[in-house]
């Protein structure tokens, strides 16, 4: 059972409000490149994310805008910024990390939003039966190389429209040195 | 077979020779803080890591001087940077990466010498038989948690004045979400 690694490195989902504080009434989201999930792109936006102790600046917005604005970063960028982000899905966004936004036109306040991913896999329905993962909701994955392991607690998120790609943070990808498309192996967490 | 982690961020050992063009003539290693290995410290004295592409200043000084000049890096601060350094124990460095060390007083180009270090573990002799691995040049990691796993390939390196500890580097415990002074499990690799 291979599949495809995608790296996700930081970067921010917006609300409509959200965006229009930050880029402006007028402004649209156009698309720099596709993502490998149907829908979903990678912005030409860019905003600045801000606390008391610093600021990185260049993170992209990913579209289409959701009815949540959530920013996704690395456990070492949190350390950067001094957060302490839980993991989490996205969309579970209660208690988790306040930060800042800045954009061209104006910043966002966000009181909560700021999460580290779970470490997950999209996969239809259909592979879900194929692959024999039906009533799971997380496997492991095995990591080959000198700088191999096995990583836990990969949650299985399942939609007929999703490309079955493993998703993995910039810190899980470097530690393991993975590179986008690099094929890994899905473990049954049993 | 619970062992304590140790995390080392980027870091340089020098030879003297390159010291002294860094800190001129009249400099000394001063001790900032000791480190858990007997003899080894965190010096008070800084250098930035330049290429092409990128600068990392604040770059601790591990003392004492060596016999030659490594630098070891994250695979972040490996892209940072624009390098690509091998997985390598200490003092092997035929082949590794060129980097550019600045000092206050001067700067060494190295035409090799930036490495990431391999996992590894300290270990006693006494050790070595007490918990069974004599014989075994590498184990295996366990890690709890939500970002838990298994982490291959670390190997073992066993003195009778090593202090037993897990020396991992910043991006295998930022993707783990591990902090100095955690506990893992030694798992035998057979």
């Amino acid at each position: 059972m291979k599949i495809k690694v995608g790296i996700s490195i930081r970067h921010v989902h917006l609300k409509q409000d959200d965006f229009n504080i930050l880029f402006g009434p007028d402004a649209e989201l156009t698309v720099y490149k596709e993502l490998s999930q149907p829908g979903e792109f990678a912005s030409d936006l860019k905003v600045s994310l801000k606390t008391d102790k610093n600021i990185i600046d260049n993170v992209r917005i990913i579209g289409p805008l959701r009815n949540y604005t959530q920013v996704e970063i690395s456990k070492t960028d949190a350390y950067k910024l001094g957060l302490n982000p839980p993991v989490r899905d996205s969309g579970d966004l209660e208690g988790s990390e306040a930060i800042t936004l800045i954009g061209p036109q104006g910043s966002v306040n966000l009181s909560e939003g700021c999460i580290i991913a779970n470490r997950h896999i999209h996969i239809t329905n259909d592979e879900m039966i194929n692959y024999g993962l039906v009533g799971l909701s997380k496997v492991k994955i095995k990591i080959d190389g000198h700088k191999g392991g096995i990583v836990d607690n990969v949650a299985l998120k399942a939609s007929d429209n999703y490309c079955f790609e493993l998703h993995l943070d910039t810190d899980d990808a470097n530690a393991h040195f993975l590179k986008q498309g690099n094929l890994v192996t899905i473990i049954k967490d049993e």
